[in-house]
């Protein structure tokens, strides 16, 4: 098991205790990272319907499919009475209606919750359920779950770590690696070698690796395209530790920088440095992210910048890494700075791009993941 | 790009004809899946918000993140003018409203289609979409997409069969690499360096890897686990070429197999080379699955055996890998074979498993994937 028991069980108290406040009966979580938060239990078949039922008092209940069930029994910690599963010729909403009305979640008289942004729930699905729940009604319970996790535990920030410190040495590994001749997948294969030796899972994002013209690419990740001399290359590394995830984003360049790219290179990451230095508990999110995308705009390097400059990292399931829709870094944006949440922080320009896996602690700021924060010269 | 632009216009009419069987004015496409197929499209930044409005007459439209643009250039057929973005500040859904209004679908009185199944469109994102089709109704077009995709062209199958070789590459190293005493992620390492120095893009499901205990859990990946003398291993590799996906599964042992094992395993390949040798077009699939799943249950190797012993395979994103919401094989099926299907086969029993990657050709089936189907002795 990736916590005690004693910590799921302080995480499923405090979402029972929001689910009270908002007066519901329970609340149908079907998200893998948050069925992951609360119980411990993983698995790649996400693809798969899995539900956990969580009441507003008393004992929950994970629904998975039956190829499933063991891992409950490697990774979460409930009870065999705590878990169910259903059949594959089972239409799993209806056997998840069946256990609401086992557990009585549809004569209560107050509302059933459903997380309505979770990726993994399909409309179909969705509209079987609201069959299910009647004559009860249902309501939105995205987000409950999702707010807890902002906050990470010791246990949970040393997982971090080590997904951190396993992010550097693929960086490390990658930059290394780099000659003009090269495949981009030469590298990007060295790269994962050095991860899953390293302990890395799968990561919850493929490594993104892109030189030259595929630099301005979104999200793209290394191909047969050979690598040139000249070609600037964008790299973010993603590792995985009991499915908590560290990122990393660097730049690099095949032979001495031209001025332009080296001076964007160096304002990215003095306005990031800036903002690093602000960061600490109570300090207020808006602040910290003018202090990144103000310099860009300001030095004309995007004419627009709407993109978030950071998120909150934690449990990541492809193809969701990040705690985005939960808490991110965008203009103007009010919330305050906690100790324990953890951000992958971002700037980029014109394809050159920088990144880090920074924590709040109590009195400020850590970065976790520590390789010098500079523009690579390769060659 | 992937396809010739013709490629891309066949599938697109064959899709438009299907929406105007349906009577529907368009089909809202959020699938990662359904928008590379139709436009070549793709990013692994799918987590964000994507659509391909397909009207049932006329040109189509592509709404993605203003950040992924540059990958419709990349990959895509689409014309600038076929193309649109959303801002970062913006509501996907919303935008998506403004152009169902401008492209007519608003007020045509006939009703948009929109993919419930499909598992990258929120309930949320979903209800805002109803909104914004009002006065218009919203019915289910999950489905329509899928199945032509079910059926491969020369150039498909041409993918799937280079992802095959690179699954066999992968197969063949990960076996050449056991020993007592590795970890599993060693193993793993050794696999995913061999599958990207041989083309490989990243894979739609992680490489399974499982060994002693671990080989009754479900979808398991690597671990820290060290593999021991007698241990079991279970096996399944997967590699994309263009997201055209290609799996296998293998059994190996460490040491001289017990009788049982060596019983089972030659049980299981024996029934599925049976099923193979049915696999035409024309055959029904309800034979074809009973060919593979009745000798493992005349045989006591598995009190009940529910899940799909095949499914149709083609364009992968994480977690959905296969198109087994569209085909797969279940008990009793009565659906025909026809050329140009691929499947991926598997049988399982005790955790002991065996896959491949299959062509239905013109006249029977063809293996795409070629390593020996057999019980691989370590040691």
């Amino acid at each position: 098991m990736a916590f005690s028991p004693q910590e799921y069980r302080e995480r499923l108290e405090k979402v029972q205790t929001a689910i009270q406040q908002r007066g519901m009966v329970g609340l149908v979580v079907n998200s893998p990272h948050n069925i992951c938060y609360l119980t411990g239990y993983h698995t790649s078949g996400y693809f798969a319907y899995q539900v956990f039922l969580v009441p507003a008092e008393g004992e929950p209940l994970l629904l998975v499919r039956e190829l499933e069930r063991p891992n409950a029994d490697e990774y979460s910690w409930l009870d065999r009475d705590q878990q169910a599963v259903y059949l594959d010729n089972e239409d799993p909403p209806v056997v998840t209606g069946r256990w609401l009305a086992k557990l009585g979640w549809t004569e209560a008289g107050k509302p059933i919750g459903i997380e309505k942004t979770c990726f993994t729930l399909a409309v179909a699905d969705f509209e079987k359920l609201c069959g299910t729940a009647s004559p009860n009604t249902v309501v939105d319970g995205s987000g409950i779950v999702d707010r807890v996790r902002l906050i990470k535990s010791p246990q949970e920030i040393a997982y971090v770590r080590r997904a951190a410190a396993i992010t550097d040495i693929g960086m490390r590994t990658g930059l290394a690696a780099l000659a003009i001749g090269k495949k981009e997948l030469e590298i990007a294969a060295a790269i994962q070698q050095a991860q899953t030796l390293a302990g890395s899972e799968y990561p919850s994002l493929p490594n993104y690796l892109s030189s030259g013209y595929r630099m301005t690419l979104g999200h793209a990740t290394a191909t047969e395209k050979v690598i040139e001399a000249g070609d600037v290359l964008k790299f973010e590394i993603t590792s995985s530790i009991r499915r908590y995830t560290a990122a990393m984003m660097r730049t690099a360049v095949m032979g001495k920088p031209t001025g332009k790219v080296a001076e964007v290179a160096d304002l990215l990451i003095r306005s990031q440095d800036r903002a690093f230095s602000m960061m600490k508990p109570g300090a207020v999110a808006g602040e910290i992210d003018a202090a990144i995308r103000q310099p860009v705009l300001k030095a004309g390097l995007r004419k627009t910048y709407y993109s978030r400059v950071g998120y909150s990292l934690g449990i990541g399931f492809p193809p969701f890494s990040g705690e985005w829709e939960t808490c991110d870094f965008m203009e103007g944006d009010t919330w305050l700075l906690q100790p324990g949440m953890i951000f992958h922080m971002i700037v980029n320009a014109n394809g050159i791009s920088f990144s880090e896996t920074i924590l709040v602690t109590e009195t400020g700021s850590e970065r976790l993941t520590s390789l010098p924060r500079e523009l690579f010269v390769a060659g």
